[in-house]
Protein backbone atom coordinates (compact mmCIF):
# COMPACT_ATOMS: atom_id res chain seq x y z
CA UNK A 1 0.00 0.00 0.00
CA UNK A 2 2.60 1.92 0.75
CA UNK A 3 4.06 2.20 -2.76
CA UNK A 4 0.97 2.90 -4.75
CA UNK A 5 0.86 5.94 -6.34
CA UNK A 6 -1.98 8.21 -5.27
CA UNK A 7 -3.99 9.57 -8.38
CA UNK A 8 -6.49 11.88 -7.28
CA UNK A 9 -8.95 13.14 -9.78
CA UNK A 10 -11.93 16.05 -9.62
CA UNK A 11 -12.03 19.29 -8.23
CA UNK A 12 -13.46 18.50 -4.80
CA UNK A 13 -11.40 15.21 -4.22
CA UNK A 14 -8.30 17.63 -5.00
CA UNK A 15 -9.66 20.81 -2.94
CA UNK A 16 -9.98 17.94 0.10
CA UNK A 17 -6.43 16.52 -0.34
CA UNK A 18 -5.32 20.10 0.04
CA UNK A 19 -6.98 20.71 3.01
CA UNK A 20 -5.67 17.22 4.85
CA UNK A 21 -2.20 18.04 4.22
CA UNK A 22 -1.44 15.21 1.59
CA UNK A 23 1.77 16.35 -0.45
CA UNK A 24 0.77 16.61 -3.70
CA UNK A 25 3.78 16.55 -6.28
CA UNK A 26 2.06 17.78 -9.69
CA UNK A 27 -1.16 18.47 -10.59
CA UNK A 28 -2.45 18.33 -14.34
CA UNK A 29 -5.44 21.58 -15.07
CA UNK A 30 -7.80 21.62 -18.09
CA UNK A 31 -6.34 24.87 -19.92
CA UNK A 32 -9.09 27.23 -19.76
CA UNK A 33 -11.32 26.27 -16.99
CA UNK A 34 -11.16 29.42 -14.49
CA UNK A 35 -14.53 28.44 -12.51
CA UNK A 36 -14.46 28.85 -8.46
CA UNK A 37 -13.08 25.38 -7.09
CA UNK A 38 -10.64 25.39 -9.71
CA UNK A 39 -9.62 28.87 -8.88
CA UNK A 40 -8.58 27.31 -5.22
CA UNK A 41 -7.29 24.64 -6.40
CA UNK A 42 -5.09 27.09 -8.58
CA UNK A 43 -4.02 28.99 -5.35
CA UNK A 44 -3.52 25.99 -2.74
CA UNK A 45 -0.90 24.55 -5.37
CA UNK A 46 1.18 27.49 -5.32
CA UNK A 47 1.01 28.02 -1.58
CA UNK A 48 2.55 24.22 -1.40
CA UNK A 49 4.70 24.88 -4.25
CA UNK A 50 3.56 22.12 -6.04
CA UNK A 51 4.27 21.82 -9.71
CA UNK A 52 0.86 22.56 -12.26
CA UNK A 53 0.63 21.41 -15.46
CA UNK A 54 -1.61 23.24 -17.98
CA UNK A 55 -3.22 20.35 -20.63
CA UNK A 56 -5.76 19.63 -22.86
CA UNK A 57 -8.76 17.92 -22.34
CA UNK A 58 -7.80 15.09 -24.30
CA UNK A 59 -4.73 14.17 -22.64
CA UNK A 60 -6.83 14.60 -19.26
CA UNK A 61 -9.08 11.85 -20.45
CA UNK A 62 -6.44 9.52 -21.35
CA UNK A 63 -4.59 9.98 -17.97
CA UNK A 64 -7.74 9.44 -15.82
CA UNK A 65 -8.60 6.07 -14.58
CA UNK A 66 -11.97 7.18 -13.34
CA UNK A 67 -13.30 8.83 -16.36
CA UNK A 68 -14.87 12.10 -13.98
CA UNK A 69 -11.47 14.35 -13.82
CA UNK A 70 -13.68 17.42 -14.09
CA UNK A 71 -10.65 19.22 -15.66
CA UNK A 72 -7.84 18.15 -12.72
CA UNK A 73 -6.03 15.45 -11.91
CA UNK A 74 -3.22 15.64 -8.95
CA UNK A 75 -0.44 12.73 -7.85
CA UNK A 76 -0.16 12.40 -4.35
CA UNK A 77 3.11 12.05 -3.21
CA UNK A 78 3.10 7.34 -2.38
CA UNK A 79 5.63 8.01 0.48
CA UNK A 80 5.65 10.04 3.56
CA UNK A 81 8.93 12.55 3.30
CA UNK A 82 11.14 13.42 6.33
CA UNK A 83 12.22 16.82 7.67
CA UNK A 84 15.75 17.87 6.64
CA UNK A 85 16.51 17.73 11.08
CA UNK A 86 15.46 13.90 11.32
CA UNK A 87 18.45 13.45 8.79
CA UNK A 88 21.00 14.63 11.29
CA UNK A 89 19.02 13.20 14.30
CA UNK A 90 19.99 9.97 12.22
CA UNK A 91 23.69 10.47 11.92
CA UNK A 92 23.42 12.04 15.67
CA UNK A 93 21.73 8.99 16.84
CA UNK A 94 24.96 6.68 14.58
CA UNK A 95 27.56 8.71 16.21
CA UNK A 96 28.35 9.58 13.02
CA UNK A 97 29.53 13.12 10.74
CA UNK A 98 26.36 13.54 8.62
CA UNK A 99 26.50 12.47 5.24
CA UNK A 100 23.45 14.02 2.89
CA UNK A 101 22.70 13.67 -0.79
CA UNK A 102 21.24 16.54 -2.27
CA UNK A 103 19.69 16.50 -5.65
CA UNK A 104 19.45 19.12 -7.84
CA UNK A 105 16.26 18.26 -10.10
CA UNK A 106 16.74 14.67 -10.67
CA UNK A 107 13.76 14.19 -13.40
CA UNK A 108 14.16 10.63 -14.11
CA UNK A 109 12.04 8.51 -11.23
CA UNK A 110 14.33 5.37 -11.96
CA UNK A 111 17.45 7.34 -11.57
CA UNK A 112 16.12 9.31 -7.97
CA UNK A 113 14.98 5.21 -7.24
CA UNK A 114 18.84 4.38 -7.88
CA UNK A 115 20.67 7.15 -5.77
CA UNK A 116 18.02 6.48 -2.79
CA UNK A 117 18.76 3.23 -3.29
CA UNK A 118 23.32 4.01 -3.24
CA UNK A 119 22.08 6.43 -0.38
CA UNK A 120 20.93 3.55 1.69
CA UNK A 121 23.88 1.39 1.14
CA UNK A 122 27.02 4.14 1.15
CA UNK A 123 25.57 5.12 4.74
CA UNK A 124 23.94 8.70 3.68
CA UNK A 125 21.71 9.67 6.56
CA UNK A 126 19.23 11.16 4.23
CA UNK A 127 18.39 12.41 0.86
CA UNK A 128 17.34 16.38 -0.29
CA UNK A 129 15.42 17.01 -2.90
CA UNK A 130 13.71 20.26 -4.15
CA UNK A 131 9.99 21.08 -4.43
CA UNK A 132 9.68 21.47 -7.57
CA UNK A 133 11.35 20.94 -10.96
CA UNK A 134 12.45 17.46 -9.82
CA UNK A 135 10.72 13.62 -9.41
CA UNK A 136 8.52 13.13 -6.35
CA UNK A 137 8.50 9.84 -4.59
CA UNK A 138 6.09 8.08 -7.26
CA UNK A 139 5.90 4.22 -7.16
CA UNK A 140 8.37 4.20 -10.02
CA UNK A 141 10.76 5.74 -7.72
CA UNK A 142 9.86 3.15 -4.82
CA UNK A 143 9.93 0.37 -7.39
CA UNK A 144 13.90 1.47 -8.43
CA UNK A 145 15.08 2.32 -4.94
CA UNK A 146 14.77 -1.63 -4.34
CA UNK A 147 13.31 -1.25 -0.72
CA UNK A 148 15.71 1.54 0.27
CA UNK A 149 12.81 3.93 1.12
CA UNK A 150 11.29 2.20 3.56
CA UNK A 151 15.03 3.28 5.29
CA UNK A 152 16.41 6.14 4.02
CA UNK A 153 14.40 9.39 4.80
CA UNK A 154 14.13 11.69 1.75
CA UNK A 155 13.08 15.52 2.76
CA UNK A 156 11.30 18.29 0.48
CA UNK A 157 12.69 21.51 0.55
CA UNK A 158 11.08 24.95 -1.06
CA UNK A 159 14.77 26.05 -1.70
CA UNK A 160 17.46 24.20 -2.11
CA UNK A 161 20.27 26.93 -1.48
CA UNK A 162 18.73 28.11 1.37
CA UNK A 163 18.31 24.82 2.75
CA UNK A 164 22.62 24.56 2.44
CA UNK A 165 22.72 27.96 3.98
CA UNK A 166 21.04 26.32 7.36
CA UNK A 167 23.13 22.97 7.12
CA UNK A 168 26.55 25.07 6.56
CA UNK A 169 25.40 26.42 10.41
CA UNK A 170 24.98 22.94 11.36
CA UNK A 171 28.80 22.34 9.88
CA UNK A 172 28.16 20.45 6.71
CA UNK A 173 30.63 21.23 4.08
CA UNK A 174 29.24 20.86 0.69
CA UNK A 175 30.47 19.38 -2.72
CA UNK A 176 29.10 18.70 -5.95
CA UNK A 177 30.73 17.78 -9.06
CA UNK A 178 31.46 19.29 -12.33
CA UNK A 179 34.39 18.90 -15.11
CA UNK A 180 36.41 21.99 -13.96
CA UNK A 181 36.26 21.02 -10.34
CA UNK A 182 39.26 19.40 -8.10
CA UNK A 183 39.73 15.46 -8.84
CA UNK A 184 37.66 13.75 -5.80
CA UNK A 185 40.76 11.95 -4.71
CA UNK A 186 42.65 15.12 -3.53
CA UNK A 187 39.06 16.62 -1.55
CA UNK A 188 39.24 15.75 2.03
CA UNK A 189 35.72 14.21 2.23
CA UNK A 190 35.60 12.53 5.42
CA UNK A 191 33.55 15.63 7.52
CA UNK A 192 30.00 16.39 7.62
CA UNK A 193 29.39 16.31 4.23
CA UNK A 194 26.47 17.08 1.61
CA UNK A 195 27.25 15.62 -1.85
CA UNK A 196 24.83 17.57 -4.64
CA UNK A 197 24.11 15.57 -7.81
CA UNK A 198 23.24 18.39 -11.00
CA UNK A 199 20.23 17.07 -13.32
CA UNK A 200 20.80 14.44 -16.15
CA UNK A 201 20.71 17.45 -18.56
CA UNK A 202 22.14 20.32 -17.04
CA UNK A 203 24.56 19.23 -14.36
CA UNK A 204 24.55 21.46 -11.15
CA UNK A 205 22.73 24.63 -11.65
CA UNK A 206 24.21 27.88 -11.07
CA UNK A 207 22.80 29.32 -7.65
CA UNK A 208 23.68 25.54 -6.43
CA UNK A 209 27.26 25.37 -7.50
CA UNK A 210 27.93 29.15 -5.81
CA UNK A 211 27.05 27.81 -2.54
CA UNK A 212 28.78 24.70 -2.42
CA UNK A 213 32.13 24.85 -1.01
CA UNK A 214 33.75 22.31 -3.23
CA UNK A 215 33.62 21.12 -6.91
CA UNK A 216 34.64 17.60 -7.56
CA UNK A 217 35.58 15.79 -10.77
CA UNK A 218 35.23 12.55 -11.65
CA UNK A 219 38.28 11.67 -14.08
CA UNK A 220 37.30 11.21 -17.42
CA UNK A 221 38.73 9.13 -19.75
CA UNK A 222 36.65 8.79 -22.48
CA UNK A 223 34.86 10.77 -25.31
CA UNK A 224 31.41 11.68 -23.73
CA UNK A 225 30.46 14.49 -21.92
CA UNK A 226 28.84 13.17 -18.42
CA UNK A 227 28.35 9.77 -16.52
CA UNK A 228 24.43 8.70 -15.77
CA UNK A 229 23.62 11.24 -12.60
CA UNK A 230 23.12 7.66 -11.00
CA UNK A 231 26.07 6.19 -11.52
CA UNK A 232 27.97 9.60 -11.02
CA UNK A 233 26.09 9.59 -7.64
CA UNK A 234 27.10 6.36 -7.16
CA UNK A 235 31.02 7.09 -7.61
CA UNK A 236 31.11 10.33 -5.61
CA UNK A 237 29.25 8.57 -2.75
CA UNK A 238 31.66 5.91 -2.91
CA UNK A 239 34.85 8.16 -3.13
CA UNK A 240 33.33 9.28 0.71
CA UNK A 241 32.90 5.91 2.03
CA UNK A 242 36.57 4.93 0.85
CA UNK A 243 37.88 7.91 2.76
CA UNK A 244 35.88 7.37 5.90
CA UNK A 245 36.63 3.67 6.15
CA UNK A 246 40.40 5.11 5.65
CA UNK B 1 20.63 5.88 -38.82
CA UNK B 2 22.74 3.87 -36.93
CA UNK B 3 20.61 4.42 -33.45
CA UNK B 4 17.76 2.73 -35.48
CA UNK B 5 16.52 -0.29 -34.02
CA UNK B 6 15.75 -2.86 -36.65
CA UNK B 7 12.59 -4.99 -37.12
CA UNK B 8 12.29 -7.30 -39.58
CA UNK B 9 8.86 -9.06 -40.46
CA UNK B 10 7.67 -11.75 -42.54
CA UNK B 11 9.15 -15.11 -43.19
CA UNK B 12 11.11 -14.19 -46.52
CA UNK B 13 12.68 -11.18 -45.38
CA UNK B 14 13.86 -12.80 -41.71
CA UNK B 15 15.83 -16.00 -43.69
CA UNK B 16 17.24 -12.98 -46.36
CA UNK B 17 18.51 -11.25 -42.99
CA UNK B 18 20.07 -14.35 -41.69
CA UNK B 19 21.77 -15.08 -44.94
CA UNK B 20 23.22 -11.57 -45.61
CA UNK B 21 24.67 -11.97 -41.72
CA UNK B 22 22.77 -9.47 -39.97
CA UNK B 23 23.00 -10.09 -36.40
CA UNK B 24 19.13 -11.20 -35.15
CA UNK B 25 19.20 -10.76 -31.42
CA UNK B 26 15.93 -12.12 -30.75
CA UNK B 27 12.82 -13.94 -32.71
CA UNK B 28 9.60 -13.68 -32.14
CA UNK B 29 7.35 -16.58 -33.64
CA UNK B 30 3.80 -17.72 -34.03
CA UNK B 31 2.98 -20.50 -31.86
CA UNK B 32 2.62 -23.41 -33.70
CA UNK B 33 3.73 -22.13 -37.13
CA UNK B 34 5.22 -25.07 -38.53
CA UNK B 35 5.65 -24.38 -42.50
CA UNK B 36 9.14 -24.93 -44.35
CA UNK B 37 10.47 -21.49 -44.23
CA UNK B 38 9.58 -21.24 -40.18
CA UNK B 39 11.81 -24.77 -39.84
CA UNK B 40 14.42 -22.58 -41.57
CA UNK B 41 14.34 -20.10 -39.54
CA UNK B 42 13.99 -21.67 -36.58
CA UNK B 43 16.94 -23.59 -37.41
CA UNK B 44 19.13 -20.42 -38.30
CA UNK B 45 18.15 -18.64 -35.26
CA UNK B 46 19.13 -21.88 -32.81
CA UNK B 47 22.51 -22.03 -35.14
CA UNK B 48 23.17 -18.36 -34.26
CA UNK B 49 22.46 -18.65 -30.60
CA UNK B 50 19.57 -16.09 -30.91
CA UNK B 51 16.62 -15.51 -28.46
CA UNK B 52 13.47 -17.52 -29.99
CA UNK B 53 10.21 -16.55 -28.16
CA UNK B 54 7.07 -18.54 -29.10
CA UNK B 55 3.75 -16.21 -28.97
CA UNK B 56 0.49 -15.66 -29.87
CA UNK B 57 -0.46 -14.43 -33.31
CA UNK B 58 -2.38 -11.67 -30.89
CA UNK B 59 0.76 -10.79 -29.57
CA UNK B 60 2.97 -10.23 -33.29
CA UNK B 61 -0.15 -8.13 -34.60
CA UNK B 62 0.69 -5.77 -31.68
CA UNK B 63 4.14 -5.76 -31.95
CA UNK B 64 3.73 -5.66 -35.83
CA UNK B 65 4.50 -2.26 -37.60
CA UNK B 66 3.37 -3.93 -41.08
CA UNK B 67 0.49 -5.65 -40.36
CA UNK B 68 2.67 -8.35 -42.44
CA UNK B 69 4.22 -10.23 -40.12
CA UNK B 70 3.35 -13.85 -41.71
CA UNK B 71 4.37 -15.47 -38.56
CA UNK B 72 7.23 -13.86 -37.24
CA UNK B 73 9.17 -11.07 -36.35
CA UNK B 74 12.81 -10.43 -35.77
CA UNK B 75 15.03 -7.72 -34.19
CA UNK B 76 18.17 -7.36 -35.42
CA UNK B 77 21.07 -5.13 -33.65
CA UNK B 78 20.87 -1.10 -33.72
CA UNK B 79 24.92 -1.60 -34.03
CA UNK B 80 27.55 -3.60 -35.20
CA UNK B 81 28.99 -5.46 -33.04
CA UNK B 82 32.88 -5.95 -32.35
CA UNK B 83 34.99 -8.37 -31.94
CA UNK B 84 36.93 -9.41 -28.55
CA UNK B 85 40.10 -9.20 -30.35
CA UNK B 86 39.12 -5.69 -31.75
CA UNK B 87 38.80 -4.44 -27.58
CA UNK B 88 42.45 -6.13 -26.40
CA UNK B 89 43.77 -4.28 -29.58
CA UNK B 90 42.58 -0.62 -29.11
CA UNK B 91 44.51 -1.24 -25.49
CA UNK B 92 47.51 -2.39 -26.99
CA UNK B 93 47.00 0.86 -29.10
CA UNK B 94 47.06 2.82 -26.24
CA UNK B 95 49.99 0.69 -24.55
CA UNK B 96 47.62 0.30 -21.64
CA UNK B 97 46.78 -3.19 -19.50
CA UNK B 98 43.59 -3.88 -20.86
CA UNK B 99 40.68 -2.62 -19.48
CA UNK B 100 37.20 -4.68 -20.27
CA UNK B 101 33.97 -4.88 -18.41
CA UNK B 102 31.87 -8.32 -19.09
CA UNK B 103 28.35 -8.11 -18.51
CA UNK B 104 27.01 -11.36 -17.71
CA UNK B 105 23.01 -11.19 -18.05
CA UNK B 106 22.47 -7.72 -17.79
CA UNK B 107 18.27 -7.36 -19.11
CA UNK B 108 17.59 -3.70 -18.78
CA UNK B 109 18.80 -1.35 -21.58
CA UNK B 110 18.87 1.30 -19.96
CA UNK B 111 21.33 -0.65 -17.35
CA UNK B 112 23.52 -1.91 -20.26
CA UNK B 113 23.74 1.55 -22.09
CA UNK B 114 24.35 3.19 -18.26
CA UNK B 115 27.16 0.68 -18.09
CA UNK B 116 28.68 1.45 -21.56
CA UNK B 117 28.82 4.68 -21.02
CA UNK B 118 30.44 4.24 -17.63
CA UNK B 119 32.83 2.06 -19.40
CA UNK B 120 33.91 4.84 -21.80
CA UNK B 121 34.65 7.35 -19.32
CA UNK B 122 36.34 5.31 -16.95
CA UNK B 123 38.67 3.99 -20.27
CA UNK B 124 37.72 0.64 -20.27
CA UNK B 125 38.67 -0.66 -23.64
CA UNK B 126 35.36 -2.51 -24.41
CA UNK B 127 32.33 -4.48 -22.80
CA UNK B 128 31.89 -8.08 -23.29
CA UNK B 129 27.78 -9.08 -23.70
CA UNK B 130 26.77 -12.77 -23.80
CA UNK B 131 24.57 -13.81 -26.80
CA UNK B 132 21.77 -15.41 -24.74
CA UNK B 133 20.34 -13.83 -21.46
CA UNK B 134 21.10 -10.47 -22.19
CA UNK B 135 19.65 -7.04 -23.80
CA UNK B 136 21.10 -6.36 -27.30
CA UNK B 137 22.07 -3.15 -28.79
CA UNK B 138 18.89 -2.07 -29.28
CA UNK B 139 17.87 1.86 -29.85
CA UNK B 140 17.65 2.18 -25.91
CA UNK B 141 20.87 1.18 -24.91
CA UNK B 142 22.33 3.28 -27.62
CA UNK B 143 20.09 6.25 -26.47
CA UNK B 144 21.18 5.43 -22.79
CA UNK B 145 24.80 5.17 -23.35
CA UNK B 146 24.39 8.76 -24.19
CA UNK B 147 27.08 8.71 -27.49
CA UNK B 148 29.26 5.71 -26.10
CA UNK B 149 28.25 3.58 -28.40
CA UNK B 150 29.90 5.36 -30.73
CA UNK B 151 33.33 4.42 -29.21
CA UNK B 152 33.17 1.48 -26.80
CA UNK B 153 33.26 -1.63 -28.52
CA UNK B 154 30.93 -4.17 -27.47
CA UNK B 155 31.95 -7.53 -28.70
CA UNK B 156 29.06 -10.40 -27.93
CA UNK B 157 30.43 -13.70 -26.90
CA UNK B 158 28.32 -17.22 -27.36
CA UNK B 159 30.02 -18.39 -23.80
CA UNK B 160 31.51 -15.12 -21.32
CA UNK B 161 33.47 -18.32 -19.19
CA UNK B 162 34.76 -19.81 -22.27
CA UNK B 163 35.82 -16.03 -23.42
CA UNK B 164 37.37 -15.33 -20.06
CA UNK B 165 39.67 -18.85 -20.23
CA UNK B 166 40.81 -17.18 -23.41
CA UNK B 167 41.47 -13.84 -22.26
CA UNK B 168 43.06 -15.49 -18.99
CA UNK B 169 45.63 -16.87 -21.63
CA UNK B 170 46.72 -13.41 -22.76
CA UNK B 171 46.94 -12.25 -19.01
CA UNK B 172 44.23 -11.13 -17.76
CA UNK B 173 42.60 -11.78 -13.97
CA UNK B 174 39.48 -11.27 -13.58
CA UNK B 175 36.90 -9.58 -11.01
CA UNK B 176 33.26 -10.00 -10.10
CA UNK B 177 31.75 -8.00 -7.14
CA UNK B 178 29.48 -10.54 -4.52
CA UNK B 179 29.04 -9.51 -0.67
CA UNK B 180 31.00 -12.19 0.50
CA UNK B 181 34.24 -11.18 -1.42
CA UNK B 182 37.60 -9.00 -0.47
CA UNK B 183 36.71 -5.33 0.29
CA UNK B 184 37.59 -4.16 -3.05
CA UNK B 185 40.10 -1.18 -1.65
CA UNK B 186 42.46 -4.31 -0.89
CA UNK B 187 42.81 -5.67 -4.36
CA UNK B 188 45.20 -4.94 -6.55
CA UNK B 189 43.03 -4.27 -9.92
CA UNK B 190 45.51 -1.73 -11.81
CA UNK B 191 46.89 -4.75 -13.94
CA UNK B 192 45.37 -6.11 -17.22
CA UNK B 193 41.36 -6.94 -15.78
CA UNK B 194 38.22 -8.05 -16.50
CA UNK B 195 35.73 -6.99 -14.65
CA UNK B 196 32.66 -9.24 -14.48
CA UNK B 197 29.21 -7.16 -13.62
CA UNK B 198 26.05 -9.54 -12.60
CA UNK B 199 22.73 -9.90 -13.62
CA UNK B 200 20.32 -6.92 -11.83
CA UNK B 201 18.19 -10.01 -9.99
CA UNK B 202 20.55 -12.91 -9.59
CA UNK B 203 24.33 -11.55 -9.43
CA UNK B 204 26.56 -13.49 -11.05
CA UNK B 205 26.25 -17.09 -12.39
CA UNK B 206 27.53 -19.94 -10.29
CA UNK B 207 30.29 -20.64 -13.48
CA UNK B 208 31.33 -17.21 -14.16
CA UNK B 209 32.03 -16.53 -10.66
CA UNK B 210 33.84 -19.90 -10.45
CA UNK B 211 36.03 -18.27 -13.66
CA UNK B 212 37.02 -15.27 -11.86
CA UNK B 213 40.66 -14.41 -10.26
CA UNK B 214 38.91 -12.77 -7.26
CA UNK B 215 35.54 -11.62 -5.61
CA UNK B 216 35.17 -8.00 -4.94
CA UNK B 217 32.84 -6.63 -2.48
CA UNK B 218 31.80 -2.84 -2.26
CA UNK B 219 31.29 -2.01 0.92
CA UNK B 220 27.10 -2.34 2.25
CA UNK B 221 26.08 -0.28 4.88
CA UNK B 222 22.36 -0.30 4.59
CA UNK B 223 19.66 -2.27 5.20
CA UNK B 224 18.99 -2.79 1.34
CA UNK B 225 21.23 -6.20 -0.53
CA UNK B 226 22.65 -4.47 -3.24
CA UNK B 227 23.43 -1.41 -5.38
CA UNK B 228 21.74 -0.94 -8.64
CA UNK B 229 23.82 -2.71 -11.76
CA UNK B 230 24.90 0.04 -13.72
CA UNK B 231 26.05 2.30 -9.98
CA UNK B 232 27.92 -0.96 -8.95
CA UNK B 233 29.59 -1.19 -12.10
CA UNK B 234 30.57 2.21 -11.82
CA UNK B 235 31.52 2.07 -8.27
CA UNK B 236 34.04 -0.82 -8.96
CA UNK B 237 34.96 0.78 -12.52
CA UNK B 238 36.01 3.75 -10.89
CA UNK B 239 38.09 2.14 -7.97
CA UNK B 240 40.10 0.84 -10.86
CA UNK B 241 40.73 4.18 -12.09
CA UNK B 242 41.64 5.53 -8.49
CA UNK B 243 44.14 2.72 -8.36
CA UNK B 244 45.35 2.76 -12.06
CA UNK B 245 45.84 6.80 -11.09
CA UNK B 246 48.08 6.21 -8.48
Amino acid sequence: MRYEEFTIEGKHAVIEAFRSGKTIDKIFIQDGCKDGPMETIKREAKKRDCIIRFVTKERLNQMSGTGKHQGVIAYAAAYEYAQVEDILKIAEEKGEPPFVILLDSIEDPHNLGAIIRTANLAGAHGVIIPKNRAAGLTGAVARASAGALNYTPVAKVTNLTKTMEELKKRGLWFICADMDGTPMYQLDLKGPIGLVIGSEGEGVGRMVKKSCDFVASIPMKGNIDSLNASVAAGVLAYEIVRQRML
